[in-house]
């Protein structure tokens, strides 16, 4: 039996070009959505648009993480959705990594004296018996955990209850979030996108950190309480903060984060989706696919995840 | 048989601290330059000035990896001198990747993007699968190579012949520099201040570089012909430097280097010695002083390390 796969995606020339180089099995190509296609491959939006267009519908492989578009309770959700997991750990780390050594070194503080011409030797930070408080610990997290131990760090796990990863010295759960922040250098938010997690990074939760911490969003926008983020820094009640996600992107012109002080943006870019990454991934779950075994990766619609 | 101790360091009452809590057996302190003082610890230009004061001198401690001052054919060489080595492995490692991540992650470029209100989501690079060139593999050196690898780079080593470390993939030595040199993506030198090493990084070795190769120099100063860095930069033949170390520091006020295009620098604080380090250092071989045994680290004032 023959499989038609339609591509929904910005680059969807290069991962055809890359899926066609692969010579999968029994799988043909649409360019628009019609009645015999049974597998997509894209973003999450512009599946979305196409659901409609699908009848056959039997699998679409998200190529981002996040995917709340398909998540709407008022879209069908009569077919199995994978999302890309599995590949973003190694880019999340480097970014975070990176921040974190931004922030030790002062590089921006250095590179200002440069321009003053002042020989700025003050003291460099190290990551070095810091603490990192990692909110959610799934493959990324785990990732993230990895590379902190690597570079000497004490790592702290919050998760709904699972202690997957080893390299975490310390987990809490449920109520312990207070617990879990008390003395963090680091707080690196890694959740998806729920109801639980929404606003996890409120007021209360930011008062719970000393006011050396700097915390790091690069899991969902909706984690941070924006208002609550902008008040604790101009209230320098928190070093800083590096923010990849936000409640509404692109960041609006006048939104309040553009001037925020010791606020860093980076404009989603902390862990690109790939296609050479993604479309490895797809290869993996087109072979379970085809043998009718599970695929990997599959979001459970209620949950979002 | 006791023996007397002069610390010359600026944080010397720091030093004296931690040493009186390791309550080490038959040592007692001087405070100022005396007939009796067997040991110094301390930095080289200072131990250089006290030398004539201290005829009893054994055995000289430097609290820095370099000691050219102590070099000086002029000067004494009738006492050990050790210097600190094994413990700026992992600092500088801190060091060199921070900067290649801020380069990859082109957090300068955002920084200047959200101050302009733009949304700079422009791609991300990730180090892994880059290829890393370490001219000189000492301790630091491996601990840096070993750091590359972590993050999935490819590792060569320039050095004079060893090939100690097992995490450098390609060892190159001698006439192989411009081998060595060819498509890195970055070539940080680590070597000391020899007259092997002195303008290692010349016009010729620039020129084999690929242009979008980024130099970091966290070894010593004399390591760069810094003309040739700045005629490299000027004319976009390499993508950037970043050096912590000069030919002379501070650096003058009048140096071209401030307003070189693509050049950062870091004002020799890539690898502090911080006391409690170097005191842990010092106590190890004071220890090996004590019973008679050849110290760790000892400087050949031929060889000059």
């Amino acid at each position: 039996m023959s499989h038609k796969l339609l591509i929904l995606a910005q680059d969807k020339d290069q991962y055809r070009a890359l899926i066609e180089e692969a010579q999968l099995e029994n799988l043909e190509f649409a360019t628009q959505p019609a009645d015999d296609v049974d597998i997509v491959l894209g973003e999450p939006s512009l599946i979305k648009a196409a659901l409609g267009s699908l009848p056959a519908l039997n699998w679409a492989q998200s190529i981002w993480a996040g995917v709340e578009p398909l998540l709407d309770p008022a879209a069908r959700h009569d077919y199995v959705l994978t999302n890309a997991r599995g590949v973003f750990g190694e880019l999340m780390s480097e970014y975070v990594i990176g921040y974190l050594l931004a922030h030790e070194r002062k590089i921006f503080q250095r590179l200002e004296a440069q321009k003053n011409k002042f020989w700025e030797d003050s003291d460099t930070g190290t990551l070095r018996g810091k603490t990192i408080g990692l909110l959610g610990v799934g493959s990324i997290g785990a990732e993230v955990a990895l590379t902190a131990k690597f570079f000497g760090m004490n790592v702290r796990g919050y998760t709904r209850g699972s202690e997957t990863s080893k390299h975490v010295d310390m987990y809490y759960h449920g109520d312990d979030l207070h617990e879990f922040a008390k003395g963090l250098d680091y707080l690196v938010n890694i959740l998806p996108n729920t109801k639980d997690t929404r606003k996890i990074i409120n007021a209360d939760l930011l008062n719970a950190l000393p006011s050396h911490a700097l915390v790091i969003n690069v899991g969902r926008g909706p984690a941070v309480d924006e208002s609550a983020l902008i008040e604790a820094l101009n209230q320098n009640k928190i070093a800083g903060a590096v923010l990849d996600v936000f409640e509404k992107e692109p960041l609006p012109k006048d939104h309040p984060f553009w001037t925020t002080p010791n606020l860093l943006m980076t404009f989603h870019t902390a862990a690109p989706s790939l296609a050479k990454d993604i479309s490895t991934l797809f290869f993996e779950n087109y072979e379970l696919f085809l043998e009718g075994q599970p695929l990997m990766y599959q979001v459970d619609f209620e949950k979002g995840y």
